[in-house]
This record gives structure tokens, sequence and C-alpha cells, in this order.
């Protein structure tokens, strides 16, 4: 039917997004940060909103042949909450929407549910409204997380400015090796139905895909501390990619420093198992949920001494482009080869 | 697997949302409506703000066969938009997530987009975030509308008083029609792709189908005549269901006129064609987007000037029941027939 027929794979899951919204207006004056961050920005009355949305489908973002239904109705959340806290702010609602088959029982619905509500429950979170259909196939999950700000103290990803620190919450690499153990135990199984998953000693990195949290902690931490983020997002994907969209929004440069990557000693002997370097984990992996941030260096002091964040490198000119340093002094150029959600 | 297993057809659509919800706390002091109406109000620092989620999915909302994507970009904003209006809110803003599968090229999303942008622009509503992921089947839509209203100004759906009129916006029935027509069309050409679809003089019942409006006039237009509903809901699913659910609501019961239903000429003329009583088509069908609410005695002098809103009946003592007055001047109890999502 079209004359014109251009394959959405081409395009890529960014590009498609950038493609389809280059002609979108704002109209509401209320309207401070449109598309194109973690979440927008929304004045009411003086009072900032933030507002993000996400869509999770089976068989593209999660497997239920390993992923509790309770794990994944406090991940559906959770990812959302993530958006929320990378813009420095709060969330407060929820809505939730799924599209379910009559392949799932009212009491399989209860498990999902269990889960939606034990995040609404640990972030103090309130799920407002929602709507439940049928689907053709499989299972599918939108939720809209709201969160509020303190006015005009939103972090965005162009904020950074030369010379500041790049900071991470928490350790990366984890989720990714979550899945590759469970994806193993999937394939053994499928071949052989009597062996039972070996999971053993693997709680780490399996609970780190299957049940992220949300770094509200982090959040708060930064507020206590006055420390005020010059840019920040999630680490959604991996984490170069996460580091290249900062450096392409803030128009500078930066310095990785391998080295300085955390991770978890778990991660480490999980990654040595399957024979992967843990940084690769680190920066192609994804759905670490963890906070990418910048700050002035004058904020050093304040940072050290907390245990839940690293300072991975600093920011630098545009021209001298993204570098990752390796542990032997090696430079590399950063590049984006995160999970790409089309044609792989 | 699950020692237990009841099917999701056995509770309903609405009674499988008040099952899975029936556990759900608040714990945000600014929540001050949650599940159970059309949209949800948060208060967010004595500002009130309304929000609404809905999912569309192909082949249970809508069929790509008959549905240009202009339209259902456009009606997938508007549907939404409409539950804020319902609340006697004013849509600002709105997030969408769409599921798509590689069948769908670049260009066939543009269009979609083209109804989406459409829709925002005629609503003054500004696109500010979503979400773009594959789905394994088909094409999934989830938007969330949010709206402001004056504070404490919102209408719910239990507000109304025994003797306050029943009332509803436009004409009724014609977007089931119009479905009536599509899917006789659709067979036609299935039997034979040589036949054309034959709509003409249809245009009508067929747009009411596939590019229905949100009624912010019918809000502003209230307002303006400082007539304060009592209740009020859109007319999703037929007009005997609607009204149900204020009567329940609100603790009462109703008689309505099947005299005073308004009707297009069109639906008039197509519902006989069809061999089908119009009056039917309100009471049971769908989509129609109307608002339906009550409104005290003392505002009937207001409200006779606009030819856009009907009387169409009045409240009553809950014991005297929901009753439909024929225009034979029989009376029969009214009945929910309206769409089920599940379990046909």
């Amino acid at each position: 039917m079209d004359a014109e027929r251009t394959e959405i794979g081409t395009l890529g899951e960014f590009g498609l997004i950038d493609h389809l919204t280059k002609n979108n207006d704002t109209r509401q004056a209320g309207t401070i940060l449109s598309i194109g961050d973690d979440a927008a920005v929304i004045d009411q009355f003086g009072k900032q909103s933030v507002i993000s949305s996400d869509m999770l489908v089976e068989g593209i973002h999660f497997d239920l042949m390993y992923t509790p239904l309770k794990h994944l109705g406090y991940k559906s959340v959770v990812v959302n909450l993530s958006d929320i806290c990378a813009m420095n702010a709060t969330p407060t609602h929820i809505t939730l929407n799924i599209g379910i088959s009559n392949r799932f029982s009212v009491e399989a619905l209860e498990e999902f549910y269990e889960g939606v509500y034990a995040a609404c429950e640990q972030y103090n979170v309130d799920l407002v409204g929602g709507d439940t259909v049928s689907s053709q196939k499989g299972f599918i999950i939108s939720v809209t997380a709201i969160g509020e700000v303190t006015p005009n103290k939103f972090v965005t990803r162009k904020g950074a400015g030369k010379g500041d620190l790049l900071c991470v919450s928490g350790d990366l690499g984890a989720a990714y090796l979550g899945l590759q153990l469970l994806e193993r135990e999937k394939k053994i199984f499928l071949e052989n139905s009597g062996i039972q998953p070996d999971l053993d000693n693997r709680a780490y990195v399996v609970g780190r895909l299957l049940k992220p949290e949300a770094r509200v902690d982090i959040v708060e931490w930064l507020a206590e501390q006055d420390i005020m983020p010059t840019s920040m997002m999630d680490v959604s994907d991996g984490l170069s990619s996460e580091i290249l969209h900062l450096c392409k929004q803030s128009k500078l440069g930066c310095v990785l420093h391998e080295d300085k990557i955390p991770f978890h000693d778990e991660t480490r002997e999980v990654a040595y198992k399957f024979d992967i370097d843990p940084t690769a984990c680190a920066l192609s992996g994804g759905e670490d949920y963890e906070l990418l941030f910048t700050v002035k260096q004058e904020d050093y002091d304040k940072l050290r001494i907390s245990e839940k964040i690293s300072v991975i490198g600093y920011m630098t000119e545009e021209s001298e482009g993204a570098q990752l340093i390796t542990r032997n002094g090696n430079k590399h150029k950063l590049i984006a080869q995160g999970w790409t959600a089309f044609g792989q």
C-alpha cells in the first residue's frame, strides 16, 4: 500500500523516537521540559511535576519462564520510578495499564499486583489509575509515574560542565550477568526438564535483574548533602551509551577510568565463570537502574564520604571525545553497544 | 502450576479491576481520588491535577483493516482526554507508549503520529513523553492524560442527589452503527476484494467511530453558565451501563425517558436499515464519548438554551431502581448490556 516503506530497524530506537517527535510542538506554557530526557517537567501553578512512561512487553523485555510475576510487578513500577529519580525528583504516583491474554488466570494477576503493591509500599507511591484490557498475545505492561521536584531543582542530561566529576551510584553489570545465568538455565531446562536451575550463590546478580531498585535514596542523600548534580540520568542501557547521551546533550567529551567502575564481588566472579570481562558487562549490559550524574569538582569532598557513590571520570571539551582509560593505561574511544530494542 | 485457577472472564472487566485493586492503599496525602472513577485527582501543593490512562490493543479495540492510522492516533488521544473532561477538568498533557511489530513501517508510524499531533493541536494539549517498543504481535497503544481543575471543582460519579436531572451531551448510538457498517463492508471485501466499500452518506456514523471528539466544549460551557454538575462520567460503554454506574456510585435510582435520548438523523436511518432499534444502539452500543451528568433542578432553565445538551431523565430513590420509560409509556428495568472486554 505504501509507496515508500522504511523499516523501523533502520532508524534504531532513539532514531525512531527522534524522527517521530521532531515536529512535536508545545502549546502549554506549563511545559518546561518535553520529550528527550528521562522524564518531562510540567509547571503547575508555580510548582513542578515530573512525568515518565514506559512499556514492557512479554518476549521482548521479559521472559515469564524465569520471571516470577510478583517480581515483574515490582520491576514494572521500579523502572519508571528510576526515571523520576533521574530527574532529581521524588516519585509520588503511578498509573498502570496492562494487556493480558486469557492464558493468565486471576491468581496470576494477583501475584503480579502483589509485586506492584510491594513497590508502591517500598517507595511510598500511590497507584491511582489504569486500565486492564485483553491482549491478543502475551502480557503488556505500561506504567506512567509522576513525581514532584522543588521548582527548578530538576536535573536534565544537558547541564554538565567541563571538569565536572562523572559519578555513578551502586555497582554495575550485575543485571546483565543475571540475565545470562537465567538464559543459560532456561536452555538447560528446555533440553532436559528434569534438571533444576542451579542458582546457588547467585542471589545478587539474579536479584539485580529480577528485582531492581530505584535510587530514591541517592536523590535524598544528594539533597541532604546540598549537592546539586549538574546533569543526571539513570543507567537502563549500558554505561557507555548512557555516558554518550550525557556527553552529547551537554556538548562535552569525557574521560572514564575503567578501574573506577564499581562492581559487586559476585558480579566479578560470575563474569569470570562466563569468561566475560566485567567491564564489558557494565559498559554494554543494561538494566542496572543506577544513577549516572555529574557534579562540580568542589563537591568532591562531600561525595567521598559516601560508599554508595563512585567517581568514575570527569567531563572534558567536546573535541576530546569520550575516552575510556583502561586498567593498563590504554586509551580507547567509548562506543555505545547497549541493548537495542529494534533490529538486532 | 497453580493450585487454583480462576478464569479472568468469570469476573468481567470491572469485577477484575475491583478485585485486583481492593487492597490498594493510599499513602500520599495528595491523593484525593484514586482508582474507581474516570480519572484520579491529585492535590499538588494546593492545586489539583487529574490523571487518566487507557490502553488500546489491535484486534481487540481496533481493526486496522478499516481504521486509518491517522484516525487511530487521533482517537487514542481523544478517548483519554474524554476521561479528563468527565472529571470537569481541562486536559493539558499526555504521554504515549506504543508497542509495534516489525510489520509496521516508519511511514505507517508517521501517519499514526500525525493523528496524535492533530489531536494535541485540536485540544491544546502537549505530548511530553513516552516509550516506543517492539511488540510480538500487533499494535499496542497506551496513553496517559493529565489535566487541571480548579481546586475541589472536580466532579465524580458519586455526587448525584435525588431529583437531579440526568443529562447527556450530543447524540448517541452513532459509533456503534459506524462499527456495524465497517464490519459489514469488511466482510463483503474479504469475500470479494473487487467490491469497494459503500459508505456514501454514512460519513456521520463512520466518523463518530473513527474520529470521536472529547467534549471539552461542554466542560467550558458548564463553567460559563456557572452550572456545577453533581456527578459526571463519559459514555464510552453503552448509556445503560454508564447510567447504572452513576446510580450505584451515587446510591440512587433513576428514570430514563426513551423519547428524550438524542439521536442524529443518520443514526436513525442507518439503524432502520440494519433493522436495529436506535435506542438499543444508544443503550448498549459504545464509544460515543459524550458526557453523562446530573445537575440540580434549579439549573434546568440554563440547560434548556443549549442545543448540545439533552435532559433525558432524573434521579430517584435507590429503592426505585433504574427505570426506562419507553415511547409507549411502558416501564422497563434498565440493564447493562455494554461491550464487555473479557469473555464474550
